[in-house]
């Protein structure tokens, strides 16, 4: 694959949380861009990312930077990044490539591909990368490192688009491009993540989880509620956005549940033994994950 | 608490698996009793522990290391403590120490109480430690350092009985000892390790779990599932033991994805929103776990 050089690009990044600070910095250390701007509502974060010379200038308006940007990352919630497309549509450069790091892609594709201007070019994207924090604060350019980076490419992307986020995401440190489509994503999405973040969720809510646990607990628990500590505004956006996939694989899990339920119930040790040894062999054929 | 010696005694491991292994490390190592001993119904484990000077001696016949013990550490299946300790009753030696490893306690306290013998003294114990794999090639002296010990000590304890395991656990590295009763721990048990192992292996054998997931995973993902890599003949075993309790859990666990998913399915936002508001304020006032 080609190199791309980005130091004669203009970059801004829209959203300066967790996730698009981390895009900030990254962007600063390893692309060296001609300028890096950001755009955000919390003029506090704009400021605070100047003095730490994460980016040159930030704006709370989105004009300037995006009519001198010819990459625009967008890293708000996945029903803001349409919105924001939508409602600045005539301001970006002509020949700017947008992207995004939202964490579902069917809506934002079909709307945004009804609506994008024939002069610029929306390549989807979302890093498997990030962590249980909120806001720029936790910002960090190490999230990217050894991860995949997906792209769910639409039929008007231009080769040298894709190439361009595909440079940015190695030089990031991803240690892999994984082409799909958006259906497929959101699928897999729907269970490798948002059912991970459901589940934690759950077990912290229960009233069992009180004061005196941590004399019960091992590194299972620990591990199964690292991600309760939930962005609350992100992922309820970001269910609702992919709700008919999320039920889906709510019921798939629990239908297994609530077969374990019913071998307890009806004292069937066996069909509890097959149930553990079907996610011991398939957990052991799967290292790799 | 008064320091004990152990350099004086003879002690006996029972079951060399991962968890009797790792005793029988550490007991070697941080207590240097006189005759370190282990009994297995499988004999090429005890000749490689015997080679690897992990034991003094190894013996599938229980009767000779059983009459020569202070101290007899039971590392077998929840149900096999209770059996072995029936079946080998007249062997132990008067004035002997027992304890167990098993993580479910009632039912042992129950059964034992009433068959055991005015001479001999069962500590029933459970240290809050292990890994996620089977057999003695896995035990690990490390496993007990820095977590707690749990005791659930009978009205029949004698104090100096308690100490003993205590100032065991202490010089393998535990943390704390934490003495609580059977019911409560089998509560907590149910909820902070058996539930944590029911929910990693209900989302591993979910049709979704396929070869290409590794594209979409991120640490949510292996977090959660780390320890569907389960021992099918302990945790049925576990589970039967402990199934009204654990069937408690699961509903309350339950109810918390219903709620969930009755959000989604009635668009019902604000719902979630609060849910996820709950989970972030309950995981982040217990960063101690």
């Amino acid at each position: 694959m080609e190199t791309i050089d980005f130091r004669n690009m203009t970059i801004t990044i829209v959203g300066l949380g967790m996730e698009g600070g981390s895009y900030a910095i990254a962007a600063k250390n390893y692309l060296k861009p001609k300028k890096l701007f950001a755009i955000d509502i919390n003029e506090d974060v704009l400021i605070a990312a100047e003095k730490l010379k994460v980016i040159d200038q930030g704006f709370v308006n989105p004009v300037v930077p995006l009519q001198a940007s010819d990459l625009v990352i967008l890293c708000v919630y996945p029903s803001d990044v349409i919105r924001f497309v939508r409602d600045n549509m005539t301001y970006f450069k002509s020949g700017a490539v947008l992207t995004d790091a939202a964490g579902v892609k069917r809506k934002i594709v079909d709307d945004l591909s009804n609506i994008i201007r024939e002069d610029i070019d929306f390549v989807p994207g979302h890093p498997m990368a990030g962590n249980e924090f909120k806001g720029f604060l936790y910002a960090d350019k190490k999230i990217f490192e050894g991860n995949s980076y997906l792209i769910t490419p639409t039929s008007k992307n231009k080769q040298q688009s894709l190439s361009l986020i595909e440079s940015m995401a190695l030089k990031f440190g991803c240690s892999k491009i994984y082409i799909t489509d958006p259906d497929t994503h959101d699928t897999k999405i729907a269970y490798a993540s948002q059912l991970m973040h459901l589940i934690a969720s759950s077990i912290v809510n229960c009233d069992s989880y009180t004061d005196d646990m941590k004399n019960f607990v091992g590194g299972s628990f620990r591990s199964a509620t690292r991600v309760a500590n939930i962005n609350p505004d992100l992922w309820t956006d970001a269910f609702f956005e992919n709700k008919d996939k999320l039920l889906e694989q709510i019921d798939y899990f629990m239908s297994n549940i609530t077969l374990v339920k019913s071998a307890l119930i009806h004292h069937d040790k066996k069909v509890l033994h097959t149930f553990f040894e079907k996610s011991y062999h398939k957990s052991n054929s799967h290292d790799d994950l």
